[in-house]
């Protein structure tokens, strides 16, 4: 067995497995992505794939659950503990279109979300989990707004946060759709400046003008 | 052959034909979907279908071109002519809320939309034309509202337009993904009331109180 071909036993080994097979299902599709091509794409041999995976299916379910923990971990990073509210939306709007756009293992995730609605259940009940986690993230940043002052008290978090991830995503699928011809940034920011207007107590303000 | 078995040659016939294919599509998923579950479901033979269409994907393809534009129609005959522009964007979204909810066909069209991107070249240029026109509309009803005076000059009308698509598109996709525990309704409402709000001159306002 040569070093290339030698199990990566490490953490960092099923790592960076997880990103190559994210990486391959992205460019290639899940059906038409085998375990040998992820295999041939890490310099692995097939048996190294399976010392850590126990199946194709395995291996997707955990490298979408590391690439939806990064992005959480990327949102949580920049935008927690919570300043001004309105500031820790601009930002998480900052860091999806950074996800949209930077790669396109976020348009994997997005549309491999939506076809596990009505294909894989288990797959479906982890991105009901994640949206319920966005959601709930989301709307703590609404409320901590509300508890600033600067955000008006009469809006429930709740739904206010459904509308945000919803605008998000469905400005996201029709980028997706149409890359080239969709404006991605100038949507999303369209959005976002109508959403703080509605949201906020006096629109155009922030703690630091309050 | 018998009556049931008889080709239905008549347009009327194909329109049935496609109603019942997508309510196959919808109910079993289209890869689970045989001509032979279409005929059965039909009171048809095979035979009866392969004389209105090549193949499964022939079939799909119409039958979604058909759902796509008994959408539009939907939207087009309740809306035009364009009266006041704030009463033709809370129609249009009763129409999406209505059909979105009314059966489980549009579910299917939102997701196949998304796992065409990936999948299916022919059927993502379908759903990408949808959109389009569906966004061509919305800008329409924006740029009538602008020259009535109700709406502000400065909006953008293809911007707002890929706003209200993605918002609208993005809320439907969290309730297929969650139907019982996701509020629909509730977040394309408060999604519209924002959004009339930064669309309109006098928020609130409409024609017949400007």
């Amino acid at each position: 067995m040569t070093d290339a071909a030698r199990p990566a036993r490490s953490e960092n080994g099923r790592r960076d497995l997880m990103d190559i097979a994210i990486d391959c299902f992205a460019r290639y599709g899940y059906q038409a992505t085998s375990i040998a091509r992820i295999a041939d794409s890490a310099g692995l041999t097939k048996g190294a794939i399976y010392y850590h995976f126990r199946d194709k299916e395995e291996l997707l379910f955990e490298a979408v659950a590391n690439r939806l923990s990064q992005f959480e971990r990327s949102v949580s990073g920049q935008i927690l503990p919570i300043g001004d509210a309105s500031k820790a939306l601009r930002d998480t709007t900052r860091v999806c279109l950074d996800h949209a756009t930077k790669s396109n293992h976020r348009r994997f995730i997005v549309t491999l979300m939506v076809e596990a609605i009505d294909t894989n259940a288990a797959l479906a009940e982890q991105f009901r989990a994640m949206m319920q986690r966005f959601r709930g993230f989301l709307g703590e940043v609404i409320k901590a707004g509300q508890g600033q002052g600067i955000f008006r008290s009469d809006t429930d978090p709740a739904q206010a946060a459904a509308v945000y991830a919803g605008a998000v995503m469905g400005a996201e699928i029709q980028y997706y759709q149409d890359p080239q011809g969709f404006d991605l940034e100038g949507t999303v920011n369209a959005f976002l400046e109508q959403y703080l207007a509605s949201l906020e107590v006096r629109p155009g303000g922030g703690l630091d003008k309050s």
